[in-house]
């Protein structure tokens, strides 16, 4: 049986190629899916297609529609949802990811650094899992096909 | 027509008594709800009922039950949503609020200062309306009424 | 049985007061609800609680996500919608109005002149019924309680 | 990943074909479905296949049936929905289809000229995406890819 | 607690006067509401309010869009359902309106006689409860306040 | 674009054969799924995997569960719905499927002569199109390829 | 704000008179409603509406439609569910009961014996909260309305 | 067509593999998925992957949400669910499995022995079909092929 896996999170690491590695060397039938990784491109989107904004303000909406569309496509695309946070930035778009997903039922795995148990509380409680480690999360997606 | 209004976001002070006290000034038939304000209860709320856990994880997981058991109840019976976001802490629970409520179709208004324009710019662009203050999310609620 | 009636469409005369003055005079138990018709209001009051927009473009897009929101609090609480089209205007977004209404199973009426049957087929073959005139609507919504 | 993209709109230029190769010239893996665009064929479909009608209202409610079933049956299998306005036309089937694209949850974008930025003010606000151009619109969608 | 049934099904006897008496004589806190029953006036609605129609098949088409009308917003607001088939006609739209309250997941009760086991067979397996008579509906229905 | 379609209706004559066929020779890319057409097997599927039962009712009964098992199976899998009624028999499975279809979704045709306007006239009303003729219903379905 | 609370579970003690009596010293807001507490009542109830059938299979096939219906109608009233598993008995319909209104996202809190810990693991993971106690599962309610 | 029938219930025997060699000796295209089966790993695969939980209460809750996230993964790639219950056990994550598959309008069938009509009887008033054998489950399945 094959998945879709949407990788949900932040975008400042190869964390993304690493899940996929994993997987290859496990010989999952997985295919990933993911937002813009390119920060910059992924910051400047709206302005590159819609041309230039009156402002930062209008910059950051315009850039957010397209990758909310972008999300959306791929989201409801996919089998499994996997939410990674770091210790670093807001990610108050990857805890609104990892909400939608919840909501739509997507199962859906939190990876986090211990650090950051105690504000990630409610969001770790709702999804189905949450985890510490990618290579824990690859052992989950990896039990479904025990 | 009477609306409920769940008011989401963070615990440090007290802006729900603010929206109430402007609500009430412009005759408003608001009913408001909100979670848990009192931050020392709201974190102890597992140990208090389920008893000593073991360790700071297994605390915090069982508070963060109760508090999205309260959430829950307290969102599917309201008419409208406001969010508000402060500058300090993670605050990945409020967000979580905020996109649960737009996956459910409820009416969601953010209030976040400036500062913080981009690093909520794909939940605003996804809320029906961003203001930058309480005054303002009561204009916009004070709108539906004229 | 007391039921809301969402009264969409045009804006430029007093329909929505006939409809009421009508309903009354055959006393249906009915309570209506409306967008902003007061048309300059509706039009500024992105700006008027934003603050003035780099443009018309942004006013635009900042009163259309404040009378959203109105739109959808008030749709979401009532039971039937009557959407009237006039010869004037492009009307879209009562067309948008009509086409929410109906996907979420709220029974709709129509109320457009003969002039307009053939454009507004498709939306009227979806409707539950599209009559000519506003006694015509009442009749319908007085038959409910005969 | 392959994606159907429902092409709804004004029937009277061939802005489809352009669509079609444009995408075809980025390669990107798209299959489009459209509305018929035959406008007489479409106005006429009623009468073809259930025969004549006693009138224009009933011709034209004939039409709208099976348009509206064709459309259904596309639009559900689709997975983005791209929406174009014209400078002519009442379009309120457009804004129909656009509407219940979204309210579906279809990630939609609008493109339209700048000429239609007041009276599709409501909409666009609604959609995920508003463009001016064709070439806008595929280069949202080929964001998808990057 | 209060509750709302729609009593669907054939309108040529007065089965709702024997349910709303019997309800009454045991106290239950029921509210009733029911389609047109009035024969007469349910065929007739159309051209009564819409004009005359070009032919039966018109005159029809116009009168069930309006009775479809007055079901649905009857049937949203309804808690429980009650379906009666009769030994005559054909009862098609009996039949589509347990069927929709079966799809809305409203509990439902049929109540036929005996002689129509057989034809029921595969709707009486999809709703709730299947009685042979009007008090045995009653039962079921005063089962709920013991 | 392949599609499955689900017969729902009689199962007294061939018509679902010619159905195939006309679409075969129109190269239609279509599956067909239909209910037990053998209609004595239909009757008696529930004793034949369940053991003889203790009367007529309970052997309806126990066909009926595995009946609707097999048709939830095949209408939830289809895109597209046709109905068929004709002169004789109560139908109320037919009627049920068509208003189950419709409840879903499903994009849905109806066939049926002309003496069963009035008796039909509600749940034509819901449907997508109500036509006369197998090679109308083809005629609906083509039309979705041109 | 005023609750509706459904309390399913075993049916073998007076667990339930227990929670009203403590919400009432509370001062809670709340209503209870619950299934049918006589146990015989609810085994019989299929023959006593029915009449008597041919075995005991068909006997409880009776009751248990009985019984399905009235937990319909009261679970789709509810605002929150009380589940209480006890030691004894096989208590399936608790387990299916909590699991459905777990799929209607109604917020719902387990009651059990620290001995079920194991088998009722998979359970409590999906519920909201699970308690020892009903005295906790009163302190979760009143938790609501600190 | 090919389905997919995901096996609920009790992993004490190799009933699954009796089901798939049954199901390959009449050709009938299915695909199976399940639960973990190996009984030891489904009860240690909490701490297999998050490592040693401080006991026996959190490393079951650690198992049951990597068990419920695979559950749910396969549960809504699925067509059709079967559910065994034997005599022993409690087995209320198979109750559970079962109630979540028919809120899910999941087709689904249980299979029990006849020991356990009565404490099964309101699960198998929900579930479309119960039968006594794994021999008649795949009479079912084999129906919807004929």
């Amino acid at each position: 049986m094959e998945l879709t896996v949407y990788l949900a999170g932040q975008i400042h690491d190869d964390w993304r190629e690493q899940v996929k590695k994993k997987a290859g060397d496990k010989n999952l039938p997985l295919t990933f899916v993911a937002p813009q990784t390119n920060h910059e491109r992924s910051d400047n989107v709206g302005e590159d297609i819609l041309g230039e904004q009156p402002g930062n303000y209008y910059k950051d909406d315009a850039a957010s529609s397209i990758n909310n569309f972008r999300t959306q496509v791929l989201l409801q695309k996919s089998d499994v949802v996997i939410v990674l946070f770091g210790e670093q930035y807001k990610q108050w778009n990857t805890a609104m990811d990892a909400s939608t997903a919840i909501s739509l039922n997507k199962p859906t795995i939190i990876v986090r650094p211990k650090s950051l148990i105690h504000p990630l509380k409610e969001l770790s409680n709702k999804a189905n899992v949450t985890v510490d480690t990618i290579d824990q999360a690859l052992d989950v997606l990896s039990y479904i096909y025990e």
